[in-house]
């Protein structure tokens, strides 16, 4: 089908955010959220910040303080046993079962604008910055959901309590609230459906299981978008696809005249990350009417395939500008890539 | 403290349970939510059953097929490398990182009676038999909790999905009604409060994370008993403590005059199970006023420190009788015991 990335992709590096302290240094402005607001495009990006090197051998994790809310370095020696830093996003402990102890950057939300989808200006502060003890290691990758006249967006809050979804609103991207923590570890990527069906909000969400079972996508409803029940599996991965391995919703549903089309990530046994679509039925969106044999975007451009952390395309935010969805995409952990398609053709993918 | 042990514990086993068919051998009854109905003491019982062993080098696995609703065998060679049988109690994929890829046993509830709340008779046939696709590998652990005239029961749900904690409620303890996954995976323990507190209802549950984080306990409220919201961590694990390395609600709380008593599972290093108490603030029980700083109740009988799985005291269950609260707890994934004590007692130990 005929998706189009953006020319000059990626269209949002780490080069275009002061970092938020002089201690700091940007290593990724990536996942964005996205909304149409008087007239501009805005994002709400993913800037992920760690302390610049001191060259001595040990290693300054960036923590919020749960209790003031105020930023702490705590120091690591690198030569400390007790720890695996091969990863150089996490520290693990050796012992533990866990994936991390700490992570080496934290993240915070920032905005960024444009009048045309394409040309942003990145804010240089921050938006939502990670305040309370569920959010001591970052608030990431964040989901807009326009309501009316408000716009809701979800965060993974991260911290030593496992990962959570919190909730906040906007009605004039200055300022926000935070509405609390929605759904409790572990559960990220969370899209709000932009109205109710049949008298209930819904909510695609992506559970992580310990003790068994793929991270897939659940489906959840609500009344009032604070507390949410009746949760059910929706999509599951599926051997020798593209999303074989773990699978997590991209972008808000889109209303169409066909169902509900959602944008979801999948993660291959290669450990790439591509976007593919369901749709859901319109008035009973656990329901699934069609699914993507394909990935419609898959890492492919140099600047998507090389470095580190390659090969992920990982959509967040679009809008609809002149008949065609503008679609952006964290590529890599790193920057914002854009692409566009005519939500047409991609249900005609799906027939 | 003066905690009583019943001297003929424990007081069922699984020579009181019948099988519920005759391909199956009961190999626990334990973990029993408990209630007071029409004059007699009920408890919601935990039922472990697995196939009897055929003798060809194959294992059986009890799954309840989600689609029809009805029980499965599936054959397992037990000299398939794909898996590792070491634990008998599940069977792991050995390449994953998960605890298991089936339960070599299948759990559901059944309900036992009592005039004296000491001696019980079980029922021979379940009362809530797993049926749906989460609950296909079992259903575990109830807690009753009365809300005027209607008894809610959460149950962990367990199936590939992973760990969900569903509601039914009942009226009669002879039929009841099932109201949907109230926490998605990977989620258990979970105890409703038996009162709305400032218009909410609370239940504490014990989620578990896979990227960080210790199991503790947290609370949710709900305006409703179906949806659920705001996530708080309630109390954490405690470094060389009896409850150092995770910790689990047990009995559904107890209103008392200084305020809201939890008695709860810790397990220490060593992983043995005692119980100790929370009291919590009866306005605003996500704060806590007293934690037990020794267990109340740990493994030291023979009958609960003996035999494979030993060393675990987990209660689930409790009922007021003549003044004294009769507290029903697991005992190492086996049998039931029961022990007495006065309210007051314990919230001395608090103080």
């Amino acid at each position: 089908m005929d998706i189009k990335r953006y020319e000059f992709n990626p269209i949002i590096t780490c080069r275009d955010a002061e970092p938020s302290n002089k201690n700091f240094e940007v290593i990724g402005v990536f996942n964005p959220g996205a909304a149409e607001y008087e007239g501009e495009t805005v994002l709400a990006v993913r800037v992920a910040e760690r302390f610049k090197d001191s060259g001595d051998g040990h290693i300054k994790i960036p923590v919020v303080d749960g209790e003031s809310g105020l930023l702490k370095a705590l120091d690591i020696d690198k030569g400390d046993m007790t720890y695996d830093f091969s990863d150089s996003r996490v520290i693990r402990k050796r012992e533990s079962s866990h994936d991390f102890a700490y992570l080496t950057s934290m993240s915070h939300i920032r905005l960024a604008r444009s009048k045309d989808g394409v040309n942003f200006k990145i804010e240089d502060r921050p938006f939502i910055f990670p305040k309370n003890k569920y959010e001591s290691f970052g608030v990431e990758d964040p989901r807009i959901t326009k309501i009316e006249d408000s716009y809701y967006i979800t965060c993974s809050a991260v911290s030593q309590y496992g990962i959570v979804t919190a909730l906040s609103v906007t009605t004039d991207f200055r300022s926000y609230k935070r509405l609390g923590n929605i759904f409790g570890t572990e559960n990220k990527d969370v899209v709000i459906f932009p109205e109710k069906i049949n008298g209930r909000y819904f909510a695609l969400n992506r559970p992580v299981s310990k003790s068994t079972g793929d991270p897939v996508i659940w489906i959840s409803e609500s009344e009032d978008l604070i507390h949410w029940g009746n949760h059910q599996v929706l999509a599951g991965t599926r051997k020798n696809f593209w999303d074989s391995k773990k699978i997590g919703a991209g972008i808000p549903p889109i209303k169409t005249g066909s169902g509900w089309l959602e944008l979801y990530h999948g993660v291959d046994d290669q450990e790439h990350y591509s976007m593919g679509a369901l749709l859901l039925d319109s008035s009973c969106p656990s329901k699934i009417i069609a699914r993507s044999e394909k990935p419609i975007l898959k890492p492919q451009e140099n600047y998507e395939t090389e470095g580190f952390f390659s090969n992920v395309v990982f959509p967040c935010g679009a809008v609809e500008k002149q008949n065609q969805l503008y679609i952006y995409y964290g590529i890599s952990d790193n920057s914002i890539g854009l692409a566009t398609a005519k939500v047409e053709d991609i249900l005609n993918t799906l027939v």
